[in-house]
């Protein structure tokens, strides 16, 4: 899986839910995709989340996106898999139709084939059972909506070999994903189980009438849930057994499992009664939305929540900023080869306006126009040189004045792009000009920027080193041929009546 | 409980972690509260969270605080309750220890009192067993952190009148909280029943060597805890179900409950080999961080997380925009019957620095500025009478020019202000000048901004209200005698070498 993606070939076997969305994750990283699923509706299913993808991972992030991978669905399972690098199968949770899969694909694939099942808890000694070549199976067990999620559960069967293993976790490391490996399988695995007790527990409850399927839902999300998001159960145990750590938790919470606290020791019956109670529970709880307004307000929140964490380096946030860094890094690669055209001015940013980035005028805050132009800015210190290693060991610009003129308004789910011309770079100082445009062409504003080149460690101004000034002034000099911007050196309220 | 918070005081019994984030809140809410709590460490224990809390709660809101409320300290029961209208009881999870409290608590304790205990999972009919007048009492069970965290289950037992619950409904909500009403008295309520699910699993799949305790947090904040941060259980199986709703996916699923997905047929013996096992997975995974730091991470990623989901409106960042409402028309009714000093300029920002708000270069990055220059105009706008109705019914002002010059670095955790100074107001146009500073009085950036008044509706500058302008000359023409502002009408660049 050492090739770059360009050369990487995917078939989904099963275009449901889960299938859709690993077809929006490979088309997202690069990865061309090839398709078997005899349901007659599965095109349109499948358009409908790859929609949902595009909406999600354009405001997802900032970075530089892939090139998409291109989707073909097939007649036939054997022509889907047939020049497949990995394929990746999703089809209804029983054992006999997956094996049935396992043999037509052997027949048809490459013998290098990775072959994942997304199964949510069957054994994959179980599904590798009748296979030829059973080393080269795994079970890869993503979350919904796989197109955001991070997380994968590998787990190998009794043949599965350890190199398909490994390969499997650089191959999901480089979608943006946190492979976890399970080191023994059990039916449902760790997160299935964990959500499986959960479950039943909540089955009881709203049975017995101690609570309704909101009050569940918010005594999550209000309560542990959001201690969930970021830390998960055993951490936040500790937290709470203070300074004398875990086992402290435990001496204090160990007699809790003898105390009635659980209906785990049976199973609630399914029947229609139940039934019919959750489901009307429900719709009352959430019948204002539709099931596509429920996905997208579950994927802004999610893309806000992952945001949030990366700010602060943890969790879904930290997988999100090595994920973004591998993007930038193979944008500047791609630059370096395709030599920039500097005679031109240049793209620096290139995203979707996120939900959370407007406020109560329905429209993008000001603070975000100059988020945009921060970000356009990073991007241009990156083309000059400063990048990660340079911040490290020389130094980095801070911006010291900006003027900003607002022309037009922007809404979330808008595309918009920064051009960036640079006016000057004398000494230590960089002037920028960058024009925030909608994808229809309108200027939505403009800024004018005056950088200064300092240490990180000093915080005060410094020479810049010689091949970014270099560049830098070589970009000027390409750039003041260009038309001279709008409103340049303009002052606030300077000329209006 | 619809008395002014000035005049409700608290007593809590019990300095332990809850108790003492309740102590935080009930603090951070203006209200005066007094503790007991025999420990000897106890000033000691409840500094700490108290300055955990202090940290916190700068953080997570740019709105106004309240006026703190005042903490004493002790030396019997009876003089912590003594004209208390709220008791917390949080002492150790026994119920004959409760029961003891209550009978003191009882013979001092006004008649009107409420009594809430903080118990995880006790019947609240076995607490007021013992009590002569077990009508107030109810169990109210928070989430740690106390101070962060929105969800309180509020239970009543057998004796616990309506109108007991229904003023500690009140209560809570006034504290920024969302209190959860639990239908029937159940061991461990809701919360803790799911909570104990997942512990129970969990303990089952460290002994038997399927997952560390490393990999289960794993794959619950880098998987479905990220769901349940904002949406809970049945919301996110009710999509996961599509457009058939909630019954297909029961439906589906229903057949898994009979699938050997759990062992929480038995339990799992907590004995010193597991509890060793489980302490020392935790060691490796956590170690690097010490419980106060892991706290603060933890308290840095609540924040980001709850601010996130306010810009989307949703779940516990719904319950926080509510609750910073609240807060901000406190503060505009206080401004009214001290009126403002218009002779001044007007402090309109007052918050610390959150951690999200920083770059790779360490300190806030330039677009938190504007926010925060942002944040002071919609403030100075509220001033004049731009509210929620104004917005409604007619009108709002947009920002079209900006001019910011940068003096100085901020850093995470420190303490800023922004006051704003009026230059004009004509028309439909409002000119502003902020000063951002330090704590310590040092400047670190100043804004000029141009703002245009305009519909909602139609999107085009309009003029504003006839009390709106009046009001916005009020204060120009007073802020017009203070010294003009440095590097007023500077263009970017201007006069630099």
């Amino acid at each position: 899986m050492a090739m770059p993606h360009s050369m990487l070939k995917a078939a989904v076997i099963g275009g449901g839910v889960i299938g859709a969305g690993w077809i929006a994750r490979f088309i997202e990283n690069g990865i061309d995709v090839a398709v078997y699923d005899p349901d007659p509706e599965a095109a349109r299913k499948i358009r409908v989340v790859l929609d949902n993808a595009e909406r999600a991972c354009s405001r997802l992030t900032a970075a530089p996106r892939r090139t998409p991978g291109t989707l073909t669905l097939h007649e036939t399972l054997d022509k889907a898999v047939v020049d497949a690098s990995i394929i990746v199968e999703s089809v209804p949770e029983r054992l006999d139709i997956k094996q049935a899969v396992y043999t037509e694909i052997e027949s048809a694939a490459t013998q290098n084939a990775l072959i994942a099942s997304s199964t949510s808890g069957i054994l994959p000694s179980d599904l590798q059972a009748k296979m030829k070549a059973p080393e080269r199976l795994l079970v890869a067990h993503p979350f919904n909506p796989v197109y955001l999620l991070p997380a994968v559960e590998l787990v190998g069967g009794k043949l599965t070999s350890d190199e398909t293993l490994s390969r499997a976790e650089v191959f999901f490391q480089t979608l943006g994903m946190h492979p976890l490996r399970v080191k023994k399988e059990i039916p449902a695995f760790i997160a299935d189980r964990l959500l499986e007790a959960v479950w039943r527990e909540s089955l009881w409850l709203v049975k017995d009438d101690v609570a309704t399927t909101q009050d569940i839902d918010d005594v999550i999300r209000l309560g542990f849930g959001l201690r969930w998001a970021q830390m998960g159960l055993f951490e936040t145990y500790r937290i709470a057994g203070g300074e004398a750590g875990m086992r402290h938790f435990l001496d204090q919470f160990g007699p809790c499992l003898q105390w009635p606290w659980t209906r785990l020791m049976d199973v609630p019956e399914l029947d229609e009664a139940l039934i019919d109670k959750i489901a009307s529970q429900s719709d009352r709880q959430s019948n204002a939305l539709s099931i596509r307004e429920l996905e997208q307000k579950r994927d802004d929140n999610l893309i806000a929540i992952m945001q949030a964490l990366k700010t602060n380096n943890w969790g879904a946030g930290r997988t999100l900023a090595i994920h973004e860094n591998r993007l930038l890094n193979d944008n500047l690669l791609a630059q370096q080869k395709t030599s920039l055209d500097i005679t031109q001015l240049i793209e620096t940013v290139k995203r979707k306006v996120p939900d959370d980035w407007t406020d109560y005028n329905k429209h993008m805050n000001e603070s975000r126009y100059l988020q945009c132009f921060s970000d356009a800015s990073d991007e241009l210190m990156r083309i000059v040189g400063v990048d990660a290693d340079y911040l490290e060991k020389t130094g980095s610009y801070f911006t010291v004045e900006t003027h900003i003129q607002h022309k037009g308004e922007a809404f979330a789910g808008q595309s918009i792009h920064v051009s960036t011309q640079l006016l000057a770079a004398q000494g230590k100082k960089l002037h920028l000009y960058h024009r925030l445009k909608h994808e229809d062409g309108r200027l939505l504003a403009t800024g004018e920027h005056m950088l200064i080149h300092v240490s990180l460690k000093t915080r005060s101004a410094t020479e810049p080193a010689v091949q970014v000034l270099a560049r830098a002034r070589e970009i000027a000099s390409e750039h003041a041929k260009l038309p001279s911007p709008d409103g340049l050196g303009r002052a606030v309220g300077q000329s209006l009546g």
